[in-house]
């Protein structure tokens, strides 16, 4: 894997830890960090291991765009910024791995937009979430898009409207991370999650988070269509056979590929 | 209505109650099964009752699809399967009766699609639910579609992929099921859910079923566009002109039809 | 602005408030009612508050339609009535201030649909929400459409299905309203909400609001499109210049427009 600048990238096992490493800019997400984001991810997709887990060094998970950034940008130059932006949320949900966010602090704007598109997210209970462009500025638009995905309508206009920051146990309640834990139990949490997330057949897991995405935007008629060819097909694939097969033999299923 | 090999079919007053009846195979949906269910649904929807029960006799609701008549099938075969369980969904959301499913144990795989794909879902506090797919082998891509269609994004993914339980108080959190209750009260709450959801006219309820779920899956303004025809025609219908003038008079209304 | 028989308006700072005041008849709306209301919400967008505040006079929030005059009209009258409906809750959800219902009391049918469509709501502890054509009369087919925007599937066909009521508490759990109150911290709660959503930049917020509702109803990949054009052409606008310079510059920031 390449060294970046604003990213740390560590292979531990069968998991890609990818750690946003601007403590002094809180983790903001300039054109530079977004680039070297995504080619983290990019490059963890290509590897064989089974699951990613985004971080945030420092005190904040990460504040969203980079203000000082931001400002020195024309329009088109602010567009694509978040066309890039915009693509590290698509990388993050194409990669076959399983994507998990540990959320041990603040998380803004685009940082907010990283939790909720990332597959799955534990949140320590001190962390919080925000859209805080709804304080009067620069307006979350682009944020808001995954997070209108997970939360419900009602929820979605707070957080945009306002600005204000909900605590970890709401976001969870409201369904925005999987679970709020106290602080000292996250990295726990977040391994177990992962275990379970990653384990069995690596290939047929890649292809059902594909499918997840690909269905929950169609109607359902149009998602079922999906989901019967593909789940049809895969039902000829080793790591289908190994566990229908071993759950008659009742024994253990030894995971190919 | 037929006697089937796996499926009881009792009429019990305005109810049919349906019940999955292969205990010795955890209620699992071979072919024979499900076609079984679609054609006792089918059946009861042409009928003159207002609700139906889906129930599973023996401790488990139901197990999803049964692995040995899976692992005996093609990919052909395999599909043929998959569109049938599809079409036993489609017949239960299409059937002019309110569907409840009662549940008493767990509900997996095509077993948690069963429960998403009812109208209404009572589980009793010792019920879970869950996506095995997600534990490694035969990923559950098609009981996904209803479960993204009940619950929000994360949980989706974290049922989906982890393939672990959540018991019955956590399905009704998050809205996969109306209620949990003790297990003591599962028949009186279902039997009490039936009756608020299928008093009043029968076509007015038969006509209001099938346009929730048209209006679902469509943007807002489709929706309405929907919603406003199919209203406006039924404000002449007896049912509803019973409905108003009962209110208007100040007395209990009759219903018709 | 003009003065409206059955609606009352009321200009109060940078607030608009629009009170339903039809108390004899439980604020139902007829269709004199809801053209007052169309045309007041229509002047407020038109003026330069920004915030409106939804509210209703008497012990009842808004009932729904009005029987006496449904029953009055034909097909085609009926449906004149539910597009005249209709238009209300898009003009709602399309005038550039933030709109807020005041729930203090029961929001059935229509008005339930109303609290729904407005952008934030507030309920009163003892409010309580319905849509009570599930009781059998007149199906409430064009109020569950943004209900089944705001709540999961379940939910929306037990509210449909049943007519009965929930509680605030449970329509707050439920994602209906953002929040129950204590009867006794209404106003202070509706007032708190408000100033939090209208701060900032008047026109930063209207277009925030707009593509808000723009992005929710399509694909993820369709939304962000929409979501990165706008927020590229905003980062030139005064307000999230200033909000991004003030950030920069560790001051207040003073918002323009």
């Amino acid at each position: 894997m390449d060294a970046y600048r604003h990213v740390k990238v560590k292979r531990d096992g069968d998991t890609v830890r990818i750690t946003m490493n601007r403590p002094e800019r809180r983790n903001a997400l300039s054109g530079e960090h977004l680039g070297e984001l995504r080619a983290a991810f990019a490059d963890a997709g290509e590897s064989d291991a089974t699951g990613i887990v985004l971080a945030g060094a420092g005190p904040v998970f990460c504040a969203g765009h980079d203000f000082a950034d931001v400002a020195a940008r024309d329009v088109v130059g602010v567009r694509d910024l978040l066309r890039s932006c915009t693509e590290l949320m698509g990388t993050i949900q194409s990669v076959p791995q399983v994507v998990i966010a540990r959320v041990h602090g603040l998380a803004t704007a685009a940082g907010c937009q990283l939790v909720a598109s990332c597959d799955l997210a534990i949140a320590a209970e001190s962390a919080a979430f925000a859209l805080p462009g709804g304080k009067g500025g620069w307006f979350c638009h682009t944020p808001a898009v995954p997070v209108a995905r997970s939360i419900g309508r009602k929820r979605l206009m707070q957080l945009a409207l306002t600005g204000e920051p909900v605590d970890a146990r709401t976001a969870a309640g409201w369904g925005l991370v999987n679970e709020a834990v106290p602080d000292a139990d996250l990295d726990t949490a977040v391994e177990e999650l992962l275990r379970l997330a990653t384990r069995g057949s690596r290939r047929g897991k890649a292809v059902g988070k594909q499918v997840l995405y690909s269905q929950l935007d169609r109607p359902e008629a149009d998602a079922y269509a999906i989901a019967v060819e593909v789940m049809a097909s895969m039902s000829a694939s080793p790591g289908a056979r190994e566990g229908m097969t071993a759950f008659l033999e009742k024994r253990a299923p030894s995971w190919p590929d």
